[in-house]
């Protein structure tokens, strides 16, 4: 027989835990298949105290939505040192660090689980779309960024979340294979603009003045160059 | 004075009217602030009428999406003739005209209007995509496409949103502009894929092989070559 001590925890510890057992329900199954009652099992509570914490399921969810989205968007924090392929590299290899352990959960997240719809929801989400943003814009060290960056930098933020979507829907590509894509995405996304706009290019210049031949852009461009002779062959 | 004759509709011509004066009000504002006494009121009609033919707002709202993504997923139709950049592009000025006849409308259900959320606005909305999806899989003619393949065209579509809906959000650069840079943008990506998979290279080629130097793909590769050349020297 063993005996269970079970230490008294603070409101805010509870708290914590509380989220911390519902995302890792939420990381299995969709949130909307996820009872109070499983999630009071798993913290060892009763379901009366899940509530004393957390006055609704709505309410957990969005604490636990809180939690995923502050995670969420430190991924994106990258130090300004070295090329910035590399530097994007890294970033996508934790974004799908959360994609991959959060599945479910973020694939509700993102396409309508309990949560959204509620403008709580969709302004938490924007929130991360927005810090991803401004990191980004932060390494392409672009002070008023013309209309044109400004496009392809949040529209390459969402390519990034609908490719994630695509890819847990069957895992049919190497995620690694993924996380290098949409890196090379991003210097293709800026070349089709730079090819038609003069202030682009001249952005896109500067960035692949430093970037090494061996670097993701560096590899991409040469690739593309022996495709291009191909096509014209 | 005028008398006003007011001839009787039929209960699918009423339906058909009261869809018609939704979409009309949601073209210039948001769902969420048009009141059925104002569908009433453009429709000439009393609101416990419009209760009659849609039980609540909710219906109402559904069946004017309804409409809206018929709409949207025929403009995705487009004859099998002729060099596929100059579809697509068809396809694109169609797709434009789309958001920005519905603006409001057209963000308010990509981005969390009142139907949103619901199951059965995000059933349409996905319907919507896998039209535009098997649309453009048929232009390329590729019978069981690869995964990666299917993640680019699917990918894209979710791009095409994107980009329409960061352009309605102060329209600062000209539609057209974005028109042909998302049939690019899908050039850039199949090439970003093909440079590192065989299987891609070899629809690519195929694909580029019958596009005139003077189309979208050819015009784009044209500049890209001498951008590439730029960043060369």
């Amino acid at each position: 027989m063993t005996t269970v001590v079970r230490r008294r925890m603070g409101v805010e510890e509870r708290k914590r835990q509380l989220i911390s057992v519902a995302l890792e329900l939420f990381s299995h199954r969709s949130p909307e298949d996820v009872s109070i009652d499983e999630i009071a099992a798993a913290a060892g509570i009763s379901r009366p105290l899940v509530y004393h914490y957390f006055p609704g399921k709505q309410s957990l969810y969005e604490a636990a939505l809180r939690h995923a989205a502050d995670e969420l968007a430190d991924r994106f924090t990258e130090p300004h040192e070295g090329p910035l392929g590399a530097r994007l590299l890294r970033v996508m290899g934790r974004f799908f660090d959360f994609v991959d352990g959060h599945g479910p959960g973020f694939f509700a997240l993102m396409r309508g689980g309990p949560a959204v719809g509620s403008s709580t929801a969709n302004a938490m989400i924007d929130e991360v779309r927005q810090t991803a943003y401004e990191q980004i814009m932060a390494h392409l060290g672009v002070r008023n960024p013309p209309a044109r960056l400004e496009l392809i930098v949040r529209s390459w933020v969402s390519l990034a979340e609908s490719t994630a979507l695509i890819w847990l829907d069957g895992r049919r590509i190497p995620r690694g294979e993924l996380e290098s894509q949409l890196v090379h995405d991003f210097a293709a996304l800026t070349a089709v603009s730079a090819a038609y706009d003069d202030e682009m290019a001249g952005i896109l210049l500067r960035i692949v003045a430093d970037e090494p031949a061996d670097g993701p852009f560096g590899d991409l461009l040469g690739r593309l160059t022996r495709l291009g002779q191909r096509a014209q062959a």
